[in-house]
């Protein structure tokens, strides 16, 4: 049975580039689940099955809601025990890890440097909620905010050392095959590409390489998604 | 039968603080593997089996030599599986992760704060080679470095706040019971916690509460540890 995915959308219903949806596109995809995605704005709120908090992802399987997601990649492992994302209780922790430096750190750096371009491709009813929620975050204009994103980008690389150190040596985060951690990292650098032109990586940078194999991962599932699209502005 | 480590040793035999060898010795105890540790010290190279890099831990088990925290650890759940200290490949990736995380983020920040107390600690013949190594690495003396670090340890708590979120939520990182990522990232903690009184973390933080369980477990076999011995200067 076919899974069903509430996943954001951008102005263009095929764009779709939140970091949290790409990580539950590619956890499904590692199992082989089949996934319908239900394209969803942020002022759709009450559009969303329950329980969830209003944001994605929402995940629906036979009847069972799951909102949230390492609550989403969790659930999969348990239910879907084939090919698993963590494997282990330590596993969970170590990974518990990896999402919590991702979204506490990274992500920000990387809103810093992305978050016009995000706006800039959503939909008109979706703008001034995501313009005000983020000029009260940043306390800037989303035009002030990434006036510095050539330096923002340099702190950037420099957080990401310890992805770098282990990427030089294995394939995958996992190891010789991609599995969860992989999947969570990936999505900030998916959500970056699909809204963005501007380069994070360097080309000589080990996570370049390994951003590219995580593209061509399930005959390019997040190759193939729309990138960048010029919405009118 | 049991297993030998060389393990970094003060002024005082007993005295033992390296960050890499606590690793080893609480992998160790998870397991129940009986461990004989070897004082050693930084001007003792010629003294380690071989193969092994100048540094220590270095495990000799069944005649076969281990060097390195991180080669030790694997080792261990390969040749003893029950109780694993990762459990699975992506588990072994995380944790990758979280060891570069500790060792390019946090041990330099937590070395700023207690390098001149560890100098203080080491045995005369290992004083020199101690201080000239690390003023290189730093490009000041060791007091200029301990210097700043009333700020330094804001940023240090700065930094931990992944590993906090986890710990409001999970008694250990690994969830339940310690495992490998636990280990390694207490190594630091009780590195500092051996070698100066300057205290890293607020009482009421989790991760504080976590160390605290951290010392309790295998008999307490880190809190047992002499702390912060004051040698003579």
């Amino acid at each position: 049975m076919t899974l069903k995915l509430y996943d954001l959308a951008g102005a263009d219903d095929n764009h779709r580039f939140s970091p949290y949806c790409w990580r539950v596109r590619m956890a499904c995809a590692h199992k082989g689940l089949p996934l319908e995605t239900i394209p969803w704005r942020f002022t759709e709120k009450d559009r969303l099955p329950q329980p969830s908090n209003g944001t994605v992802p929402v995940l629906v399987d036979r009847g069972e809601v799951i909102a949230d997601s390492w609550r989403i990649l969790n659930f999969l492992d348990q239910r879907y025990s084939a090919d698993p994302l963590f494997g282990s209780e330590p596993a969970v922790g170590a990974a518990l890890f990896l999402k919590l430096w991702t979204e506490q750190i990274l992500n920000p750096l990387v809103s810093r440097i992305v978050v016009r371009d995000v706006w800039s491709k959503l939909a008109e009813r979706d703008r001034s909620y995501f313009r005000e929620s983020r000029e009260k975050r940043f306390g800037q204009s989303l035009e002030q905010v990434v006036e510095n994103r050539d330096q923002t980008v340099l702190r950037l690389r420099e957080a990401l050392e310890p992805v770098r150190t282990i990427l030089c040596e294995r394939t995958f985060l996992s190891g010789a095959s991609a599995a969860g951690p992989d999947y969570i990292l990936f999505g900030v650098f998916q959500w970056a590409r699909c809204v963005s032109s501007f380069p994070l990586l360097l080309n000589d940078d080990p996570t370049y390489a390994w951003q590219t194999r995580m593209l061509g991962l399930f005959d390019g599932l997040a190759d193939r998604a729309p990138a960048a699209l010029d919405q009118a502005e």
